[in-house]
């Protein structure tokens, strides 16, 4: 089975999702100052989610060009990683909205855990068809970086509870760690056309 | 004629009905617990349509792997298909909305069974243009599969009245049971592969 | 200049237009019939619009499967075809909450007026380029239906404010007439292919 | 790594963005001419954000023609251009809602100084990876319309404040001007094919 039309289709997902979250941040009803400072929560929340987004396309891009096949299997895989990334128009609007309470943070937490336990789904999916010694397998190493990830989400959704502010904080560090792209692909990919 | 283009627009359309759906979904007003309950009927309408289009691409894009001609009656079978999909996101914020009563559980059933009639459509003009003994002929078979889907809908719309909440169950019984892949392209895909 | 990533843009700009036009769908308030009842316009006129958009988008199909070549001046031809029909979920909206007043009526026409000159500013670039001998030049004709369809655009803005209910029907009128897919460049192409 | 994703995945975005302005477009609420005449603002920045948009489109078209090779950081300058672009539809239904007050003609400037700056640094990236005797250096040449693009915004901010109507005619200045396509990269590589 081909992988570009699977690509074609997440892409969409992805691009749509990062651009109509924008169609929930309200202008700010008058024109002043003080009616832009009510309003940096929500661009905040909207330049977080942004980057989460940005992240999982380029982490998915990057992964899906080590890979040769795909099934049946990998296409649910991956629409199950769309349906959680598909909620951050949702969570963000509602955080956004928010003042820092614990469900709003909470919610916004689960759906980046949802995600995060999608892509390392997908990854074992992936990992189980192109085999042990493969090139994805060899790409993919520990990926100790996913699975700390997904502890941070879930730290972060029992903290929201207590102080917010620190499960916030911990979903942007996570962000920044991510920002630096993921590179292995790209270096055994690179490793491989020198051999 | 190519059917790339074809696929590339249905996978449009498909990505951005899956995802402004959620634009439909109102952050709860509040930020209790309480707030969210009143939410869950809404998340999960929204989950079953997601399934539902999920399913409708996977399908998609599994049939026209098979297909080696489209001509203009495909194309508008296609639209028409694409016409039911795109009405998703109205049923699924008006049943959302509504505390299971007749009428939107019926518009729900009813955008479903003009999707099921739309895709048998297609798969006859794309019978009729790639002829009985095809690669497509062959891996498609007798498609009870989408005919006794059909008919489930319909059942669904008439008991909406009487009992909604036996019709949304008889959609959920459908989507789950096409979960499971449409194997049958991939399996007859695969044969000619190793033949 | 390959033609390839112009088509990807304006697949995803009438995809995205054909299927964000739903969101404009208020559903109902009520769950009775009568709510229903008040619904109609609204879905004929998202139908209606669907089927223009469905329209451009088969006859941009089959255009540009004669094109050979395209450069900047295309580029910005197609651009200004797609700002008229990006306004459709608008127009569309504005005419399915109105009573077929004379204004939303004119406005719908005006849009679909100004696609229509679009299309041709388009179709005469297009020849100009790829020459007056070209496939293309021999696929396109006279091209009689598209410039009647100017005409009965300007007729049903005129009568707008005299008889609305006279403009709608024209505009479904033409909506019909090309719902026969644009046979021209499928016959010349394949003629190509027999010769 | 291919451009191929990226190529595909802005384009995305950049439809995406393009279309879904159309949304915050109000359709006017009553019907006579009074109601639209309050709509002329609202349609004036839809219209301006729309071939800002497009122009980004086609000069990112254009030069990635030029692109031979693309890494990690062209993906996320990208992304950083990205998420620029689609913060349009927000400034756009800000000002146009507004009355050319200081605050969003500002936020409006600012937008397009973001975009701006962000398409510098993107490149900036391509300039470093393709090298400066590549294909894309020549093609680029001294960019002087990028760099007084910024200024303009620049200086179109500052007046936001003092004179309004200004800084909007400043930014439709800019626009026009670049509606003269970035014909660069197109005779440059023409100039290779002659070669």
């Amino acid at each position: 089975m081909e992988r570009g039309r699977l690509e074609a289709f997440s892409d969409g997902v992805i691009a749509i999702a990062i651009t109509v979250m924008v169609l929930e941040l309200r202008p700010p009803h008058g024109a002043n100052w003080h009616d832009l400072n009510l309003f940096w929560p929500e661009l905040g929340t909207y330049a977080l989610s942004f980057v989460f987004l940005a992240i999982y396309w380029n982490n998915h891009h990057h992964m899906f060009q080590a890979v040769d096949r795909v099934d049946g299997s990998v296409l649910w895989s991956n629409m199950h990683l769309l349906f959680w990334l598909s909620l951050s128009p949702f969570v963000t609007a509602w955080l956004g909205q928010s003042h820092l309470e614990g469900l709003p943070v909470a919610g916004y937490g689960f759906v980046l855990f949802g995600a995060a336990i999608a892509y390392q789904v997908l990854t074992l999916r992936l990992l189980r068809i192109n085999g042990q010694g493969s090139r994805f397998s060899k790409a993919l190493g520990s990926d100790l970086k996913g699975k700390l990830s997904v502890l941070a989400y879930l730290l972060g959704i029992c903290l929201a509870f207590v102080a917010p502010i620190v499960s916030v904080a911990m979903y942007v560090a996570v962000a920044l760690w991510w920002l630096v792209p993921d590179v292995r692909f790209e270096r055994a990919l690179r490793g491989q056309e020198d051999a």
